[in-house]
């Protein structure tokens, strides 16, 4: 018997999740056993509001383009689903919608709260007997899932950032007394994305220090380091995670104090990168620029890896293929075969063992003085970085998929 | 008889300012007349420092990567030349070098001051009957010199720009109830670099709000203005140069207060785009997002446009035929033909018609309410951004150019 599948996004969004979902809805199209392939606007919360699409409507041509369309093309959310323990209401307006439009299988492409309203969803389920699918795709630049090698997302964040990196430190070394560049990179507590700007140090432009969350900063240390550098150089380039935590465990970027006496004193917007920068040229005297690499980290299309595009294309086509063989509450994960040839392999991993968990930046990937990153890095990481789309250009500029996103009737 | 000649680069880098380099380094030497090609490290300064390399000495190859190598490759200066008639001895050192090596044309790739500093030297040579034929070229991703319809180094800019603002845009507009994005986009006291975020409207993605340093900012209208957009829509993205005035001409930067209390509080690096987040914050509760496009606006070369490339690179050709035809004195300059089929001729200008002056946007260019841009601004900068340079890869990551940089000795 024939049934119909929906798909969402969820979460902060990458290069390369929209990758993901063209996967889902080609392998769907590809089974004789689905009927409409719905498209969940907003992820859970288009569900619940009926701002549901019909994907089968959107042209081949429209389509192909999700794989260099940035940004989450189906809308995201970041919505917490309540235990169903506590209360059923969402759960059962969910039963009620799937079963009203024939669901079978709920493909989510998240991190890892989403994640944790897949396992919630597939748990309920299972509970009440209601034959519905649960797979998880993984997404989040942030690499910091975990039972996965990597996460989709991750190797275009970071082509984007080694490539910048690279191209600034080109930049600041033209001058014979530069500055002190200070690069802010985004990441929350996991160093992954900032451990990505050592890239760049295979075209011998790569950061001069690099500080991630999992080493406590350490402030004077760091002075002296910068100081000793610009005497030699000329010039320091310095890449950094917003996450950066002192001994105690206080963020750095909590040592701004505040002025709230006037409409702008009170600023909570500059980040760690700057506020340093700024402690830099009072306590050293030496000039400086703080740049923070913000959104661009997970919307450079442009520059996003193949290696990643295909990978987080995979992901979607498994995710479709192992609901189809009858599994639930889990999520695809890549595991990594050979480094030599790259070679990875599509796998299952329960729900529980991800949602919720963090995944730091192991310390064998960190130099002994906490300031640089190790060879063992670079190993795991530049295979998640080769090859480059072909981009369509359209204006001079990136053409983006625009779906027509023709909604359903409430029925 | 034989002669030698000598290129220097001057001002803020941008992604074509080496194209431009080897225009004329090819021109030369394809030229019998030429004996030794020069660079000067640091401008003027390195000639002064007789810090001057043998580019005959760099292989072929290497060269080439020029085209996509961001940066000063020669390294850069901000060398103010003093007014001969005052004081001599620079214009004097200068003339001893130039002689023992027996050069005859200085080639100078750079903005408003170095073309000042290309006149001055020029005004002195030919005062005292020196042979030696001084040709500027022009670069500056500002657009901001006069006589010439739009500097090398724009067309990248404002590719970068457009391209960066169309996937933020993109990537914003993916939930229900998004943030206010302001972006920060460079370009001084003038607004063609902000201007070029317009672009991205061709794909349904440009800013909703757009200001330039051109008409006086005025808060009450802007914060209005964004809460109407944000009502609408959800989501509102704004462009602004960093350069933007209030209708006294007080630059909107300046309305911060300095706490300079302790260590941390006083934050000098927060541009003007951060300021007025956090004012729409305050005032309309709004949630926001503050965006510095930085650096990587004149070094992101992995998004030149091809255009701007081999307009660069033959602006240098022509400066090295123009020198050899006897000019001096002179800019190399673009002339505008047609539009459609889009061409343009490479002509000499005065350059005391150039240096100094500043060029700043048309009223034309800007819509009435002084927030938008209009189509005679798309149909003037759309050909500039066109067409992709094929950038060679290694490792992932762009390719750049590295000299050996050979030091002639001091003879």
């Amino acid at each position: 018997m024939k049934y119909s599948v929906i798909i969402g996004q969820s979460g902060g969004p990458t290069s390369v999740i929209n990758a993901s979902l063209l996967g889902i809805i080609e392998a769907a199209c590809n089974s004789p056993m689905v009927e409409n392939i719905y498209g969940a606007l907003n992820g859970i919360e288009g569900i619940l509001n009926y701002q549901i699409i019909d994907l089968r409507k959107e042209d081949k041509e429209t389509l192909q383009l999700l794989k260099t369309t940035p940004s989450s093309i189906l809308g995201s959310v970041r919505y917490k689903l309540n235990n169903y323990q506590s209360d059923e209401t969402i759960y059962l307006k969910l039963i009620n919608i799937f079963t009203k439009l024939n669901i079978k299988a709920f493909f989510y492409i998240g991190g890892n709260d989403s994640m944790d309203t897949c396992h919630k969803l597939s748990e309920y389920f299972k509970d009440c007997h209601f034959d519905c699918k649960v797979i998880g795709v993984p997404k989040t630049i942030d690499n910091d899932l975990v039972g996965i090698d990597h996460t989709p997302g991750y190797g275009s964040a970071i082509k984007y950032i080694a490539t910048t990196i690279a191209e600034i430190y080109q930049d600041i070394s033209c001058y014979i007394k530069g500055k002190v560049t200070i690069v802010e990179i985004m990441g929350r507590d996991a160093g992954w994305l900032t451990a990505g700007s050592k890239l760049a140090s295979l075209s011998n432009n790569g950061p001069d220090l690099i500080y991630l969350p999992e080493i406590p900063f350490d402030l004077s240390h760091f002075l002296i380091k910068i100081k000793e550098i610009y005497q030699q150089k000329g010039h320091v380039l310095v890449a950094l995670s917003e996450g950066i935590k002192d001994h105690t465990g206080k963020y750095i970027l909590n040592y701004r104090s505040f002025n709230s006496e006037d409409d702008f004193g009170h600023l909570q917007l500059g980040g760690v990168g700057e506020l340093l920068a700024e402690l830099v040229n009072r306590k050293l005297h030496l000039p400086i620029r703080s740049i923070e690499l913000n959104i661009p980290q997970r919307c450079s299309s442009h520059l996003a890896s193949l290696t990643d595009i295909e990978e987080a294309y995979m992901c979607g086509k498994k995710a479709f293929a192992y609901a189809s063989d009858g599994n639930t509450g889990k999520m695809v994960t890549i595991k990594r075969l050979s480094n030599n040839p790259y070679q990875v392999s599509y796998e299952l991993i329960d729900l529980a063992q991800v949602a919720n968990f963090v995944r730091t930046v192991p310390l064998s990937y960190i130099s002994e003085d906490g300031c640089d990153i190790t060879n063992e890095f670079i190993e795991y990481a530049l295979p998640l970085i080769q090859n480059e789309p072909l981009i369509p250009y359209n204006n001079g500029m990136p053409k983006f998929a625009h779906l027509k996103k023709v909604l359903i009737k409430d029925r």
